[in-house]
């Protein structure tokens, strides 16, 4: 059966849907068969689109044997009791990021892949882009040295983003810790060695009409001695894809860098037209438009990123790696595959149809939870908080 | 005597009086009339390049009646009691900074300038910089809002370029905390007010040859909640100079960005070598030769810095100020003066001309240093350090 595609089961039709749409439409070896939506119309529109089956709750999704692999894209707070369903079914997971927003659903989940015995890969996140893996290989082989310190930044808009009241909302998952440090802590593990000791935090609330963690400054302490340095700004003005030759979270080459344009666009909405308008232009709705951009010419990235060792500073660009050692500079290109995430496909294809782990599994999701939650009590305490469920990157394994 | 240039006695013709002496040439608000060395060469060259009278000891140079202020650059270890001594002298002081590596030492010479009612600024450092000053008070006046973060990153060649032991030599004030942070947290004590509530930081002591703290990532956290997010490596390959338009720490164009060169010259000399080079180059020196070149083009600075607030965000560059805000961006130039570092001047010449107490006094420089020496105690710890000797920022009163 190594060559059949997997036949994937969509659970909730939003925005991160519409995020790996691309892939899943691109990558020949999943085809998309089955969605599960509260919605009709995002149901209706599936069908049309794609011709597959289309219902209204999971478990019927779960029924369906043509499903082989069920894509978890409901809101966070359902991530754990959708697990259950579809690991009680047998069925392979790919589950959207934050895998959960509290350590005992993380750890309910981790039980429910274990006694199962299913795969389980949590994606998408920036640890699956091209030059972060290629990165992490690099830095695996060793002949650099010892990995020292990381530093990571990224200025963007997203709190002036069309929102939804439960994505302004901390404890529903909202805020950028929850969203977007999940990406940065992800890349951070990726390529100091998963290992975090402990981790201290300063949280910004910085604008009372969006009242959720809009920024942070992290520390995180590996094992070994490692140490990364991660800021995040979402109230952002300045553009920090300045430094990532111009080119945008997705890839492609941005017109002009800045984030004008959103404060603007925000300002001439109320509240009730933001979330209405982000419902709307969501998958199904009327004002959805789908994605026909030919596919990216860059990698997805998420920020500046240096990567200090003993004899290199390696610097993550979209396109590979800046490569600065002890006597000399090169750029090492990441190939670049024409479709998007599929790195992504990659863990799950070679965990359904060779049989090889992944890294992205529910305990390195677990992890960068946790690292996540210790931000936010740090942000509040003030103190470093040590970490408990921490799992090893290991990337050469995939 | 409002006109009257001050007569400038030199304690010491090491590298800070080399890097200072464009300065003291070009600003006519000032003019070199002493200096006190232990070494002859020195001494005699100090006397055929500027006429003035060279002594031994810095008693015999407390005695000579022209000098009106004294130039404190000798090692760190001296400077307390050579404040002693010019301050019983009743003479005003320049002291290079670290003004002194103990906050006991830091608060004999704050007791000192008290009890004498001398005047004492500390500098250079780098928030004397035309950019940092501007940017303070764009940030002081207060139409961009409350300050909320600061992200500062800095990679330079400093660990390899020659040194003597004593730089290599924690004990004494060496390694890039002393050297190097000095510059940085006085910048971020500058840009987000000056009262650092606690420090939480790593320090990296990543090559056994050069065996003292040559990186660090640190938190500084502020009274009213804005935070610092500071990174230095001075092990570095990768040059921070890249995203400062290729500009280097003293303003001028570099030919090329990069720190290729500083270990290939360094892997050409062995130890004593390596000493004895750094010496003969020193003023006096056989290998001394001038700094002949016409004045920089651009302001000096200590790299990459972003502030945000809640307007705006602030990047500083080395012309000027790029600022973000909420609907457009534009620049502002920092006006260029021809003298390098006349901003010292600057602060020394209204403090003994016009009566305004300097803003870098012996308090700001033990706050800066309380800072640097709260890094190393929280990286041999990891717990934060809280802060008891901070001093409010006020630009506005230079």
């Amino acid at each position: 059966m190594s060559k059949i595609p997997i036949g994937i089961g969509v659970v909730g039709l939003g925005r991160a849907f519409v995020l790996m749409l691309p892939t899943f439409v691109k990558d020949d070896r999943v085809r998309l068969v089955a969605a599960a939506d509260p919605r009709p119309q995002a149901r209706a529109r599936f069908t049309q689109d794609f011709g597959g089956a289309s219902y209204e709750t999971i478990e019927q999704l779960c029924a369906d044997p043509n499903v082989e692999l069920v894509y978890i894209a409901s809101p966070h707070q359902f991530h754990a009791e959708h697990v259950e369903i579809a690991a009680a079914a047998g069925k392979a997971m790919l589950v959207e990021k934050p895998m959960a927003i509290t350590l005992d659903e993380c750890t309910r989940i981790v039980d429910v892949v274990r006694q199962s015995k299913t795969i389980l890969v949590v994606g998408h996140s920036h640890s699956f882009d091209g030059p972060v893996q290629h990165a992490a290989r690099v830095l695996e082989a060793g002949s650099y040295g010892q990995v020292r310190m990381l530093n990571a930044l990224n200025y963007t808009d997203f709190m002036y983003r069309p929102r939804r009241p439960e994505e302004l909302d901390t404890a529903q998952g909202g805020g950028v810790v929850f969203s977007q440090a999940a990406h940065q802590v992800d890349v951070a593990r990726a390529l100091l060695g998963g290992m975090v000791d402990s981790v201290i935090a300063r949280t910004g609330r910085w604008d009372e009409s969006r009242p959720t963690e809009g920024a942070y400054g992290a520390m995180l302490n590996f094992e070994g001695g490692a140490f990364a340095m991660l800021t995040y700004s979402g109230y952002a003005h300045y553009d920090s894809d300045e430094l990532m030759e111009g080119v945008g979270e997705m890839g492609f080459l941005k017109e002009r860098c800045g984030h004008e344009q959103a404060r603007r666009r925000l300002a001439r909405l109320d509240s009730v037209d933001e979330g209405h308008l982000k419902q709307e232009s969501g998958y199904g709705g009327e004002h959805y438009r789908a994605d026909d951009r030919p596919p990216a010419p860059f990698h997805q990235h998420f920020g500046h990123a240096v990567i200090s060792t003993d004899k290199a500073d390696i610097r993550l660009t979209p396109s590979g790696l800046m490569i600065y050692s002890d006597h000399e500079r090169h750029f090492e290109p990441t190939p670049h595959r024409p479709v998007p995430r599929c790195e992504v496909i990659d863990e799950i294809w070679n965990a359904l149809r060779h049989g090889r782990a992944p890294m992205h599994d529910a305990q390195w999701a677990r992890a960068t939870t946790e690292v996540c939650l210790a931000m936010l009590e740090s942000g509040r305490s003030g103190a470093a908080v040590p970490m408990r469920f921490q799992v090893p990157a290991l990337f050469s394994a995939i």
